[in-house]
Order: C-alpha cells, then sequence, then structure tokens
C-alpha cells in the first residue's frame, strides 16, 4: 500500500481530514508533563495528545524546528514522538521542509522516509532548486511506500513575495504557485495509487481560499496538506476550495488550536489532554458541515 | 564583530576564500577512521579534516543532510564536528537550508545561531517563503553577531526551473534569481559592518558564471557562497565573476574535492589528511592565480 492509499484509508476510517500538528513550546508546556530536560518534556506532553487524539484523526505532523531548538537532544524526542505516533496507529508527517541538490537530497530523503531513525510516513520538501532536488524524495517514496508534500502556496503573510510572481511562459503567463501546481502535478503523475491519488502531495495553505480553488483545478490528483488554520486566521470557508468533490482531497493542520486548546479553557493546564480532544471533536464537527 | 568582519578577516588571514565542505559518506570513510557507529566515524575523520586545514582556510561547511540521515546520533556527530572547527579557529557554516513560516523559522534562528546545541557561525536559508520567513534569521544574525546565506542561484542542473523564470514586474521582466538578488541584497542592508559587506550572503553555484556576473552587480555588498567548485563541474575561470574587484566577495566551497581527495592520490585512504592539505594548497594557487 502506498502513501496515499494509507492517508484516504485512514481519514475515511477516522470520518475526518485533520492533522493535528505537535509544535511544542517550552512557555505553554503544562507543569504535569515538565521533566528534566525540555526534550524530555516535550516527548511527554506529545505522549499525551497523540493518547487524547489516536482514536479520533487520521494523522499528526511535528514541525522539527521546534525539536532541533534543543539541538541532538531535541531531535531524538522528535524521532521517539514520531515513533510513539505510529505505535498508536498514527500516519505522521516529518515537518521538515528540507531542500538540496540531488546528491545531498539523497541524505535528507533516507533520513526522513527510510523508517530508518526517524518513522515517518511523509516529508515536505521545499521546491526552489527544481526537480532535481525532489527527485531523491520521490524516488524514495517509490521504493519505501512513503510521501512528500511540496511547498506551492504556503500560509504567511509575504509567501506572495516569490509565489504569486506572474512568470512568463510560451502561451502566456503564470503565477509562481501556479506553475509549481502544474510541476507537482506532473512530479507525482506516476504515484497515483488505487485511491486515485498521488502519493506526491502539496503545501497549500488555508490563508489564500482563491489560490487554492485554482490549484484544486490545476493539480485534481494531488493530495493537498493545508496549514494555516486556527491560530493562523483560517477558517472552515478556507479550506473548502482545497478539497475535491468527492469529499477528499485534502487534510487539514491545526497545530496550537489542538495541542494548546487547554488555555482558556474550563480544563486547565493539566487538563490538556481532554481540552484537546475536545478541539479535534470540534474542529472535525465545523469540517463535517462545510466539505 | 559581527559575521561579515569575521569572515573578511580570515579570508585576509589565510590569504585564501576557500571553504572545505564537510560532507562525510561512509562508502569513501577511510578504515583509519571507522569507529562503532556511522556517526562517530564521521566525527573522527572529520577532525583529521579539520586538523590538516585549520591554517590553511578560513571557513568550513558540515552539510547537515549526511548526518542527520543517521539520526539523532548524526546529529550529535555534527554539533561535535562544529564545536571542534570553532577549537580551531574556523569559522563554520551550517549547511542546512532550514526555512518555515516566521513564527518556525524562529526556532530554525534558535538553533543553528544562537551557540546551544549547535555552534555555527552561520546558516544557509532557502527563501521560497519570502521576507517573513528569512526574518527570524536576521534577527538573530544581529543578536548573536552572526551570518546566513540565502539561496538565490544554485548549483544544480535544474536549479533554472524556478529561478531561471522570468518574472514580470511594474517595469519590466527580472529572472527569478535576479529577483532574489534585489531582495537579498536589501534585507541586508541594514547588516553591513566595517568591511563593507554584510552579514546576509548568498549562495551563487559556481555552475553558472553568467548569472553569477549579473548577481555579483546587484549584490555589490553581498558575500557569495559559491558551491560546485570540483566535483559539481565548476573551475577557476567560472568562479571569477563572484568576486568584486578588490578580489573579495566570495568563499569558494569544495567538499568531495578535498576530503575525498585522497582517491587516486599518492596518499592513499590512510593518508587523507595529507591529500587534503594538498589539495586545499592546489586550490589556494588556483584561485590566487584567477582572482
Amino acid at each position: 500500500m502506498n502513501f496515499a492509499d494509507k492517508l484516504i484509508a485512514a481519514i475515511k476510517a477516522k470520518g475526518n481530514p485533520i492533522c493535528v500538528g505537535l509544535d511544542p513550546r517550552m512557555a505553554q508546556m503544562p507543569t504535569c508533563v515538565k521533566k528534566g530536560s525540555p526534550a524530555e518534556t516535550f516527548l511527554e506532553f506529545n505522549k499525551g495528545i497523540i493518547d487524547a487524539v489516536a482514536d479520533l484523526v487520521p494523522v499528526v505532523k511535528p514541525q522539527i524546528a521546534f525539536y532541533e531548538q534543543y539541538g541532538s537532544g531535541g531531535y531524538a524526542a522528535f524521532e521517539k514522538t514520531c515513533e510513539y505516533a505510529q505505535s498508536k496507529g498514527l500516519l505522521v508527517i516529518a515537518d521538515a521542509k528540507r531542500n538540496d541538490i540531488g546528491s545531498t537530497a539523497e541524505g535528507y530523503a533516507e533520513a526522513f522516509l527510510s523508517g530508518g531513525a526517524v518513522k515517518a510516513d511523509a516529508v515536505t520538501v521545499t521546491p526552489y532548486l527544481g526537480y532535481d532536488g525532489v527527485k531523491p524524495f520521490i524516488e524514495a517514496c517509490k521504493k519505501y511506500g512513503k510521501g512528500i508534500f511540496v511547498l506551492v502556496k504556503t500560509s504567511n503573510k509575504s509567501s506572495g513575495e516569490l509565489q504569486d510572481c506572474e512568470v512568463v511562459i510560451p502561451d502566456g503567463k503564470l503565477k509562481v504557485y501556479e506553475m509549481m501546481g502544474h510541476f507537482v502535478e506532473s512530479w507525482g503523475a506516476d504515484e497515483i495509487s488505487e485511491s486515485g491519488y498521488s502519493s506526491v502531495g502539496a503545501v497549500v495553505g488555508a490563508t489564500f481560499p482563491d489560490q487554492a480553488r485554482v490549484l484544486r483545478k490545476i493539480m485534481p490528483k494531488t493530495i493537498f496538506l493545508v496549514p494555516g488554520y486556527g491560530a493562523q486566521g483560517g477558517g472552515v470557508v478556507d479550506v473548502k476550495p482545497c478539497f475535491n468533490k468527492d469529499g477528499l482531497g485534502a487534510i487539514v493542520n491545526s497545530s496550537r488550536g489542538i495541542i494548546f486548546a487547554y488555555e482558556g479553557s474550563k480544563h486547565g493546564p493539566d487538563g490538556y489532554k481532554d481540552a484537546a480532544r475536545d478541539a479535534v471533536k470540534k474542529m472535525a464537527k465545523e469540517l463535517q458541515k462545510a466539505i
């Protein structure tokens, strides 16, 4: 079973397309999870979140920057988080936005997709270097039954500085994100599986619904990983254009809105797991109505 | 002293602009450095290279992909490599090509520029997300006296797929790499120091001399980190346009051509340090003639 099939099956089984972002920050760690080091604290916190949401959602996405901040110890906590999530039946997207020239990208592809030190099912990839920097990741997808999500239109305010530029092509003009969309759809053409979707996915921010609508048409077979929901300002209406008519084709990530839902909730810091569970259920209902 | 001043001073002191890429690969590790794990082997190998070149060159650049391949253990070897290089008086560029939205990029900036777990003097950054993804790195440069090198025109074959595209601007057209060059020069304007150069640098591949010539004009105050020399096909003539008339403004990286110089040399695997030293001296002579 390739990654796209696994993901679509998990979305159907759980009845929602929610991805929980595991982005721990020391300032927001409840006292009940505090251990000797930030890395141990993060792992304890993540285990709680994973336990709370594993039966509800198909996929989690730890963002490795928050772990790398604490060096190799943080990196080890990232590895253990991925492993624990997989052991609870969750799919894991390593949000690492790796990129390099071909011979070096092979190293990253091996790191995140071989199932060696990092137990992930997919990794995010930045396409500034063009196809030969992405190809090693696609080859690893094929070899190991894994997936990638290529940045196309990101959720941040200044994403347009490059991504919204109009590029001259032989028969007219295209925005950079549209051109990247065409690239990603073609790069993933060989990775389309029984589900009808490709294991080569795209990152399309929830904060830009108009662009998402255009990209959905350019990339009918591509699964969108949609960040920017909740804390970054994206709402239900904004993510709707990311889905196909079959109600599939996208997973919607929320990080802070779920993992720190205890803030300002009835549960309080020690009830962070219950708060996360409630937040997931609420988000699932909102999405169900919209899609 | 900010990063640009430190780098320019080191280039002048050593009399060459060579950056040695510490990109270890298991298949090419000499028997004499082999230890229990790949991570330990890499560290032993790197220490040998660093000892061999520390009095000759201003800077080294470990490429973290080769280390991450071995997970947190590899990451620890990367940390120890950086620390050892600094202890021998070398400047260290962490070649990590990190990138993310602002609040997450802060984590990466802290990881590579705070002097915490990773002892580096600069880090490479990919600009696909625009300024708000780069800003946290620039703020960290200011705070910690460090530097960044933003990918502008990379050395790989398919770099042109995006980077060479023509973009429509209000008064005409620009290639993407030219536009990024203008961005980088302006992002770094506040970081220009006594040396006349900025701590916000640019990556410009040795394999594209015509583009480098254009970029040198667009970015007079920006230091170029020039990969692609040697194994990737760039030669002395190709890197010449990366330099300013003052003979400064660029550092030229060679990885395989130096660290694996023992292959096919009189020294053999056990003489890899002497071979690396010879290769650096040869490269320094070649560059001196050209610049």
